[in-house]
């Protein structure tokens, strides 16, 4: 049974990182200790050592071990032995290249599909949708591809920001961006707000966090829906 | 001689299309009374017949026509024969995919540096860099390469943005991005705020528009430079 947790940011506003996650992540992980962690998305250019021994430290609040996935001699290996994955945030262009230059992107889904709990943040979240097409991101990268899991059947925007009101910049808004997406692809795009997250539990797929989200679904208006809204009809 | 406009925006807060360049255009224009418009990027998914007469309309005022790309039954020939090339903004990912599929990349580059006067704002001023990499948009497209036309020795960040003090959102500013574009690359990086433009004539490359421009080269904290700074010792 696929098990998920999809969040929109490791990290909310004057919290350390996944500390708002803690309560949620004791279940999630509650039949394991060790955890895969994938350090590709590189946030600011970190290095992986580094990145892993952030996570390792916010880890080790809820008694959990966590290992790199660069310090195995075979990454594909780790994906297959592994009993929980964090897929943390970064840059996406980053993270799915390297996903694909070090081919686990299949071993990725094969993992999550066989109930490998996966916890992602950010483009951790991004690559469980069906393409990376709604990231936030700068492209500072050309990956092979913009596809992604696809393990939900719809694409996850994160980090989702409602227009400021009054702002005098020209630039696009959030939601003008994921319109211009909607022109030239029909997936629905769901909107989540930091502190948010989705929870798949086999055909299960909830919102969570206590917030609203928004969504975007082709030829039609956007619109919100409530925190424990089933999200499963979204396709 | 190149002679070039690269704006960051077609359109500053609470002025019309172009109104903050006319004068600039006169001058940029002064030796032809026809636009090629190129519509490729069609902000919000708008037509390409839409889009060229809401330029058109904006060209009127200072008395120049405009006709679209899209128009001609070979955009190669159209842009060859051309005597004056305007690129809008929209999309980048979806403009670079177009120029791609319709083969005008190096007729319009070709051009560019044969002396056609060109303008380009926010998507058509990312492509006149090396790369798109440094673009604000959303990937909603994947086009065959990021590279673009490379008549200027640099990168370009449009609509660039100030971190804004206070913010509680977690998603990274646009300084963070473009510092991790420089993680993977070396070309120097300009962020040109809305209302400023670069202006090329020959080897001459400089900042105009009464703004300063946020400098990122690589290995080097960024730095500001005044209007009217000289730009072409960046490569």
């Amino acid at each position: 049974m696929k098990s998920l947790i999809i969040a929109s940011t490791s990290t909310v506003h004057g919290e350390k990182p996944l500390e708002y996650l803690f309560e949620e992540l004791k279940l999630h992980f509650s039949n394991t200790n060790d955890i895969l962690f994938v350090p590709y998305a590189r946030p600011g250019g970190i290095s992986y050592d580094d990145y892993t021994s952030n996570v390792e430290k916010a880890f080790s609040q809820i008694h959990k071990s966590v290992k790199g996935i660069h310090q195995f001699k075979n990454p594909i290996e780790a994906i297959k032995k592994s009993t929980g994955i964090f897929v943390g945030g970064g840059n996406t262009f980053v993270l799915v290249n390297q996903l694909y230059k070090s081919k686990v992107l299949t071993p990725l889904k094969e993992a999550i599909n066989s109930g490998i709990p996966y916890l992602g943040t950010s483009a951790g979240s991004n690559i469980c949708g069906l393409t990376m097409n709604t990231t936030n991101d700068m492209p500072i990268i050309y990956p092979p591809s913009f596809k992604t899991l696809g393990v939900v059947p719809f694409n996850i925007n994160p980090h989702y920001l409602d227009p400021i009101p009054g702002n005098t910049h020209m630039g696009e808004t959030r939601e003008t961006r994921i319109k211009e997406f909607l022109t030239y692809n029909t997936q629905p795009v769901i909107g989540l707000r930091e502190g948010s997250w989705i929870k798949v539990k086999g055909n299960s797929i909830r919102l969570e966090g206590g917030l609203k989200a928004r969504i975007f679904e082709f030829e039609k208006a956007p619109y919100e829906l409530d925190d424990n809204a089933d999200l499963s009809f979204l396709k």
